[in-house]
């Protein structure tokens, strides 16, 4: 053992050779051997350094050639909008508590909604050889999404891409909206604002869709005045009511189709001395922490956000283990939750 | 190419054995080896399904080889307490944002400041092989600190592990504790109640330490009374804001060591008809969307979380590719963002 080009064995698997060991510690290829010959001429600490190297890439080297022999790197993909929503963060949060015990672990990409970073998202999640993916898309090229279900097991939560054979876990979206809007008329409400996101996936469509079903079977006329598009923040909604308030457009409801346009609204309508909800309601959705902790509470629709996590997790491990998914669309049921705004 | 133990090549690297790819596709190893061959006999979707799983498994084989020759999987490990927490989702946010670029993806582990899960993560970073780690650890053990330090790079951001040569990312937090307390004592609170997390980590230390000097430079006495720890969230802290209202203790300031903890208190202040700032003002930590958004909204210190991570990831990456490191402990400063709570 004195050569650069030799090689060592570790724990009977891939080689490491003299050459690697003597550039990571920074030391000859003469004094690695020296150190694994046990040779003297040497001080302690370059002989730990060696054989602390020598351990950790045995360890790294057999880790990944036994990724090699299973076909398996044990790790999914999470491609999601927003990490800093709590929504999405709660979903994840149920993913990663889901496979960890199973022993996967979650390899996560932030899209911010941008197509061109989940692009390249996609192709990363491929190079690392994930086993399986979970996906909120903002993609609107189903060519490309149809692309990545060929190649490993995909499902989709959150969003649904409408697309033959694929997997999804969703929220009725549809009876949310309906409900909200419902409550809005119930107590009263005669013009209801609806607040959307500016993307349309399938979670608004559902809930536009539902808003409309609402003022119809309660025979209110639909005005398209008062339907607002925005990116997802608060500010985008303060700045949208306060907008249609100066415009002096009539409304007494606002159906905010996030919790988070919804405080937006609130801010509108305290900038502008309305009161709520004897002037104007408000219904949001998704019920996250905000939603309950704000002042006045908000009346929500609460998504299950653990199940989605959960099934949405059930479904790709099933997939990975190429068990048969008899259900491939998993609608789960939303709840209205009561609070001060209405 | 007819046996079950043959392998093909694929792309210049590891060979598969027909056996795999037979087993994979649910198919005999002669009708496998017939497509392979163009061997007539087989059906379309046959042979579609065999060319995909060589592609597929192909793909997979030569990134999980490529990861055995440079011993780089280009992923890195953060742990991290509660990714459902704006204040860490922002951090993680900024880590991914500057590790993607780079070519390295993040795998995220949520501890729930549970130490058990903490220890199992730590195995399963290993396990995963990934190149480096970002923890923010809640484990109370340094033995087992300093373990993961000798077998990967690791920055630690947020808290701090006090240990000789760790490099480590945080907040000035016993400037922020200080310029909290200033904040309401300059106000004219003289009883100021400090709400601080159960787990005594280094920035609850900093925080209290900041805290204390205030009132001692003030000239105002500590009174322990007015210390009271728990849980992070904002029920824990109504439930002990009202205990002390019940118990009849008088204050008329509140330094709350995060915005959750500050939401809490202003939700017992208000269901006692306490009004903020006029009767009690009240200050909070981190500057998360609520402390904007709440009402009235809140008081706080802001924590430079972008930066945070953004130093943090390029810490660790300098440490993966062997460059030296200058300062191993880097101190962000805050600032107080003055609101309606004082």
């Amino acid at each position: 053992l004195t050569g650069a080009t030799e090689k060592i064995k570790i724990k009977g698997t891939k080689s490491i050779s003299i050459k690697e060991i003597a550039q990571i510690c920074g030391v000859s290829t003469a004094t690695v051997s020296r150190v694994l010959n046990d040779n003297g001429r040497f001080s302690n600490e370059t002989k730990n350094k060696v054989l602390q190297t020598v351990e950790k890439l045995g360890y790294k080297t057999n880790n990944i050639a036994k990724s090699l022999r299973t076909k398996k790197t044990r790790s999914i993909g999470i491609i999601v909008p927003d990490i800093t929503n709590e929504y999405f963060a709660n979903i994840i949060l149920a993913i990663q508590n889901f496979f960890f015990p199973q022993g996967y672990s979650v390899l996560v990409y932030n899209t911010n909604e941008d197509q061109g970073k989940e692009d390249l998202y996609l192709k990363d999640l491929e190079a690392k050889c994930v086993d399986g993916l979970i996906y909120f898309f903002c993609m609107e090229d189903r060519g490309q999404i149809d692309a990545i279900r060929k190649k490993i097991p995909v499902v989709f939560v959150d969003r649904n891409p409408n697309r033959k054979g694929a997997v999804v876990v969703e929220s009725d979206n549809y009876t949310g909206g309906f409900l909200a809007t419902e409550e809005l008329i119930k107590s009263g409400c005669r013009n209801i604002v609806i607040l959307r996101h500016i993307l349309t996936n399938s979670t608004i469509v559902g809930r536009y869709k539902g808003y409309r079903d609402a003022l119809n079977k309660y025979g209110i006329p639909f005005n398209p005045d008062l339907v607002l598009d925005m990116y997802v923040n608060a500010n985008a909604s303060k700045e949208a009511i306060c907008r249609l308030i100066e415009c002096g457009i009539a409304f007494d409801g606002v159906f905010a189709c996030t919790d988070w346009l919804a405080v937006g609204a609130l801010m509108a309508l305290r900038k502008h001395n309305i009161k709520v909800p004897q002037q104007v309601k408000v219904v949001g959705f998704d019920n996250v922490s905000i939603s309950e902790y704000s002042s006045p509470s908000i009346t929500t629709i609460n998504q299950d956000k653990t199940r989605l996590g959960e099934i949405a997790a059930q479904l790709l491990l099933d997939m990975i283990d190429g068990n048969s998914i008899d259900e491939k669309n998993i609608i789960l049921p939303v709840e209205l939750i009561k609070r001060e705004t209405t």
